[in-house]
């Protein structure tokens, strides 16, 4: 297996409604799998308001720091939707209509409907690419490594396959899950010691209470599917000597 | 009502399943909605992996950034909890076995099962004050402004109520929802000049699905009870004039 190198990610949630806990971040989680399996690791995630200095600030330093870089939120119709505006500033481009959005939301909605609210949203840098919106016309865009995606989960899901032939990845990033019937002080000691023998596996231990019952989930991940292999063997190795039941592995 | 400064606060999540999208984060949620209720204000929340690094610098910029820093995750017994470690060396203190939180997990486990794993949630800056774990005994810590709580939501959330005697907050910030049966874009303009009108009141726009139908939330927030009341008039107004169905209002 050649060694590509490694693809590196940020992802930044914008919007008021998530900081004031009104909302739950359900979109780190699609992008992140979704990366995952491109090969793209996601090393960073801010949660930022919706106020303009702050997004510049956040995607200057963020696209500079990782390879690709993903906002959520802020491309709607109304006034606290101020991301695109905010991307051309972060990278002095001209904030305006951008024809071929203007002409696909258009022919999106019916005559006549194509007001004010909804024209804005054909308001971005001059010179985006876009992203396409299967699920509700419009569409998001791109400025070099920087992707932008709307807030609404089902319609962010509906759109980022879309970019599968645009972003560049490294070797996808694979792992396994042992769900163990133990507590983690039971076995940290002995996990620590598999940690040593197996430095490029990264080994996450991460309690859990399913169905009354408490257990500990060890997830393995690497992006060589061998020393993922020998890692397992040594962790049921010692599983086993411990008469540790496995709930089940994945 | 006397307009105190305000007050406000980063979150840092720690763990590398919540960057792989493994595990949802809910712990924002949770922390925002307490620390409102406090009147202090989430500007900011970070993801961050388990590296010693990173947890130092971003501890130290955002303590410096914010009134207030939570930290969560990181504070188990297995070799990928290394919170408590990084945060002794962001503060520059000795990190050991805290006398107060050894005793407490003495007590906490039968005699024979304070084993080697258990006793490494004693550890941390030496100096640290204890935050009370009703749960499963392990206490979180904070040291001045930065406070570190565990990653699993439901013992996160019954440790929070500790600390209300400990946080000095602001005037609370209410909020007033009006859910309508209507488009974001046939609402967009008339809301901007309702923002315009109402500067000191942060208005939010937000569709929403529900039952199979399309509606938009928006959210009023504000420490000030008068300006919510006045800006809930006019957006009713022109709710009435455009003859739109209110679905709530909470």
């Amino acid at each position: 297996m050649t060694n590509k190198k490694e693809i590196i990610a940020g992802i930044i949630i914008i919007g008021n409604e998530v900081l004031s806990g009104r909302t739950k971040d359900l979109n780190t989680s699609t992008l992140s799998i979704w990366l995952n399996s491109l090969g793209i690791k996601v090393l960073e995630v801010r949660i930022i308001p919706d106020i303009e200095k702050i997004i510049i600030d956040t995607v200057n330093e963020l696209r500079n720091k990782f390879n690709y870089v993903f906002t959520t939120g802020g491309i709607g119709p109304t006034h606290d939707d101020i991301t695109a505006e905010s991307i051309s500033k972060a990278f002095n481009l001209e904030y305006g209509f951008h024809k071929e959005a203007f002409s696909l939301l258009e022919k999106y909605y019916d005559q006549g409907e194509f007001n004010e609210g909804r024209q804005k949203m054909a308001k971005m840098p001059k010179t985006a690419n876009l992203i396409l919106n299967p699920t509700s016309g419009a569409p998001g865009f791109y400025i070099e490594n920087v992707f932008c995606l709307p807030g609404v989960p089902s319609i962010l899901k509906s759109m980022i396959g879309g970019l599968n032939n645009v972003l560049v990845g490294g070797d996808p990033i694979l792992s396994k899950t042992i769900n163990l019937r133990t507590y983690e002080s039971e076995i940290a000691q002995t996990l620590t010691g598999v940690q040593n023998n197996n430095k490029e596996v990264d080994i996450g231990s991460y309690p859990f209470f399913r169905q009354g019952k408490l257990g500990v989930s060890i997830v393995l991940r690497s992006t060589d599917q061998n020393k993922i292999d020998n890692c397992n063997s040594q962790i049921l190795e010692f599983v086993k000597a411990k008469n540790i039941e496995i709930v089940e592995i994945d």
